[in-house]
């Protein structure tokens, strides 16, 4: 179904911009993992609106409530749902996206599919609805940890025309954190930052790519031939709300290589079998190898832009928009979070299926 | 399960390389289509090696069988098994890889993590697989040709450093067949040839990018938030064989621009609702727009190379890999039909979840 | 996943006897369905506790609140979540709980299972439980009741020993009703009411048997081969806690009938086609020949009764459980409604798929 | 999909009684098991028409043949799929099914569903397709035995009006296979078997109950609160053609008991937890409880007699069948396997998907 996300362990989420809440129920999730409302807060947080000078202006703390499934402080096994209320709504200033089309939004789409839409700050097509994506991705998250030391860290790096330099380690919390843009090279932090803030200025946006990368996975997860690692983790990606691109490893450039030269050779290392180089990105026929999985996604400008636009209103006839409200720039950096819980996600789960399939019987 | 795709419209595939047999059942397939062999070997055709001198020497007629739910010469609605025996196999062809991983293939991934491995032509993980894809693809493709008359056009536009121009009409089918490597601009297609046996002769590979563009789509096929259109095409496209990138619309490139350029201004055009631009790629909030269906698929040089390459052994021992045997330099031509396959059965599939959601009942 | 039920019309349930709330998630509901919260109400009155002398005394007005998934007092074809808060706790009455399994309730194979458990009133397996199932039910029924003028009624025909009278009619619902123990044979009902008393007095307690009809039901609801249409009756049933049989049209007094005296006649009449007789119970093959459905569902005497009872504690050693507190001496009665609500998830869930598969195209 | 069955452990089935074959995909099954075409023919043996005087006499040797999935006599983890090919096929014998539909069977619904149906043996609707079941269903078996020499014994209690005593202990093989109609009672059996015979002889036929027990399964298979170990055996059951009912332990017969009769007292055994009685029929709270699992399948009289009945033709005419050619007077005795090879499906699968839930993680 369309709202849910998972095979063994499944979130469905639910909630619009301006219902009364966002929320989400957690299916799967193995029992006695220790889980209070702060694992959930803390990255939560890091998503919500408001947490910079950067971001949209929409003040909502985006507490997160547990309406079920704990039993002293402990999950049972049962499905565990999160509610977040939603509190700053102000539909009067979306009057104006009632009878126009905003271009390059889900406005049109959802109205033609649906006969009925909620236009009120997009509805469900709203970002908001990532809170339910972000809250079951923290329990995911902490249980990789718990399980393998399992480590997943995105961060930016690039916006619009600003590129961060190639990374040469695997970044901590703190490096990505350390500034408002989540870029970890601090003086392209500071030139992506006055790239948002000019684009602020003009009533314009822009968009950038995000990198993920991911430590300490085991060998084996992904299941051929339709859900490869990278397939789901594409899927996951591209079901994220302004998303264009999705590659991994060498990516589109690695189309640029000759075999010879994109080949990763077997060694070995420490007693285990390594490979030399990462082209493959840690996936090789859909199976995680132990590497490093490092996979990039592209997010386009924000289409929310406020300056007048041409287009054609629930009628059929052209008119203009004349945008006005609050307005998020650059999506990027608060998305970093989201591509992080997205990929905890699909990694729980196929390393529930793998263990599944492979692990529950030995002949 | 791994080995099926798709929701109301469903494949699920069997086979290896050197087994007995590739197969698919087809289950969902609407009653009463009129459906011959002749339908499905068209693609099988395209899609079998030895066809030109640029792929590899194997031969494999690729005759398809049906197995079940025909009758009188159109569907049952009951599930389609069909068939395509094996028959040109040198197992003898692959001893070496019976100890020796090669690199950025799936036999080091498959043997640690199923713990046993077909290691002859790669088993399951080779590209043989998609024999039961094309087959299925075939079936959705004329349906969707029967219902809306539409189309779905794949070609290739980079082979190693040749990129074709961008093409200003949607290709016709003669001008992607007109060559072996399915590029529609001629001159270019000439150099990409060239290249492909340039890296033949050199036992070496080159891989490439694919595009593919579908006309004529309702708009309304997508079911946000997580089974958007685009995030089940980039899973259909992740999911293939040696691909490592997905991107729609304006993709990557699209990050360089502001909102202001990016945005696809809504205008009316013979009546009805229409984009000046499609740098949404016909997707917006996840939902086909009634524009051109527009993405790309990077493809990474083949693995399989006729150079001798540093290894490991099963036993985790470092070894020299000395490949031999047939060898195809360049998968991207031959995976023109596959990529539109995946396409036509992710669009019939989202075609009838779209009809069941919001066209069964009328409130 | 197991708290996830049906297809295009889905619903997630969560919620345990005595943790916050007890909530649902429907996914797939069509857009632009009338619905308030009176809607859902009407059927949660029904099945709540405390309603008649003859249930347990746990005051819960079980009052629903939307939390999202409605515009303009309309369906958006987005999830559509609604909560009810548990309020009538007594944490307290269920401490021998905590340490004894209570015999044939789920204690023991909670405990096992998933190495923890929510003792309270039975945590996740209490009855409470399918609140979430009436909700989401009530929206499935109304949306039957507007497609198709469909109907469906549950009552009790059996409790303990006393058999209520073959029904010579479609009851309506006022005669359900018309009693306590919603058996629509008034004399029988009298009967009935004094055995469920008698029982509470003894501290004990009592099942029975409900029998559901359906009628205006279309021809060719049902999924050949797995999904037919009284296998996905008899999962629903067997998913209620308590249940123990499942029978449609002649069940297991149908065995003792021959081929001669089972098989329904086909004959016309008023212009359709329609069957002498019904012994079928309205399904052939897997699905609805037009006619009226007709099945049972065993109910076991509740569990909980108020007498010393011979037990084991969570050491695994031997202990007597002294049954106090609340205690509802008869289940059937309020699981009409319950029956009706599953009924009503699997009639729509299969419309549904029939016309995506069936009516979607035609060839 | 309506023609796939499980989670983890899944089959996908396909073919017609006169189409060219029958044949299933195993999907999910674990690596690395020891696997020939002998423990799929064991019960395909038992299943096949024509292996003593009392069964159809169509006359089929059913052999299996692996179309992949196997290396070196083990499984590899990647789909398994087998074919039976038809080859008694007489189409003419069913010329009378084209234009006429017969009574209790499925030409009716599936003509009116589909709009187009293989009349000829019933199509898909033939009892044929359980041959894909009992195939996937041995795998499964073997899986169970190997892992937890778990048992599955299903056993003939009832042809028509005679009723085989209750039996004291868990029956061998032997013992079920003694007679042609599998019941371990050999008096009992005789007679049954003149039933029967009686019933062919007049053109009739007869039903009977299925009993099925399994022993040495673990605690904890069943995932509440919607995929309860019964709740999918009782699908498993009545998606079996001619079943009319299904009941775990006490059954319908336990509505007669009060809650201080039914309820099972926990005792310890041998250091273990059990229970004193099985009212439970080895669940409870949905989840297998260590007992022995008892259920028990009601199949009603076959519907094709060879008498002259009432009926209506394609154009919706009042007719009359003439029926004649071959003629199975009671299914019961070859279903016995069938109703074990669902069994099996429905165990391995929870077995696996428990194993997912509760043993990937230790907290």
């Amino acid at each position: 179904m369309p709202n849910s996300f998972g095979h063994l362990f499944r979130i469905t989420t639910w909630g619009e911009s301006h219902g009364p809440s966002i929320g989400v129920v957690v299916d799967g999730c193995p029992p006695r993992l220790p889980l209070t409302e702060a694992d959930i807060q803390a990255d939560l947080d890091r998503r919500r609106p408001g947490q910079s000078d950067i971001t949209t202006p929409r003040k909502e703390s985006d507490k997160v409530e547990f309406l079920s499934g704990l039993f002293d402080g402990r999950t049972t096994g049962q499905p565990l749902a999160m509610l977040v209320r939603n509190s700053d709504q102000r539909p009067e200033a979306y009057s104006e996206m009632q009878t126009a089309f905003r271009p390059s939004h889900a406005d049109f789409t959802y109205q033609t599919k649906f006969g009925i839409r909620d236009h009120r700050g997009g509805g469900r097509s709203s970002a908001r609805e990532t809170i339910g994506r972000v809250a079951g991705g923290a329990i995911a998250r902490k249980i990789l940890a718990l399980a393998g030391e399992v480590e997943i860290r995105a961060f930016v790096t690039h916006i619009h025309h600003i590129a961060a330099p190639s990374l040469d380690h695997f970044p901590t919390l703190a490096e990505v954190e350390a500034n408002a843009v989540r870029c970890p090279h601090g003086p392209t932090a500071e030139k992506m930052i006055e790239a948002i803030k000019q684009a602020r200025s003009e009533g314009d946006s822009v968009g950038g790519i995000i990198e993920c990368r991911v430590r300490r996975l085991p060998v084996g997860l992904g299941e051929p031939v339709f859900d490869r690692l990278e397939a789901d983790l594409a899927k996951a990606m591209l079901s994220l709300p302004a998303t264009k691109g999705f590659e991994i490893g060498s990516g589109f450039t690695g189309t640029l290589l000759k075999g010879s030269q994109h080949n990763d050779a077997f060694i070995v290392r420490d007693g285990a079998v390594h490979t030399a180089t990462n082209k493959s990105g840690g996936v090789q026929g859909g199976i995680s190898n132990g590497e490093e999985l490092v996979f990039r996604v592209a997010f386009k400008p924000t289409a929310t832009i406020l300056q007048n636009q041409a287009t054609v209103d629930v009628q059929g006839q052209p008119t203009e928009l004349h945008a006005r409200g609050r307005h998020d720039p650059c999506v990027v950096p608060r998305a970093v979070v989201i591509v992080e819980a997205m990929t905890a996600l699909v990694l729980l789960d196929h390393w529930m299926r793998h263990s599944a399939q492979n692990r529950t019987f030995q002949f």
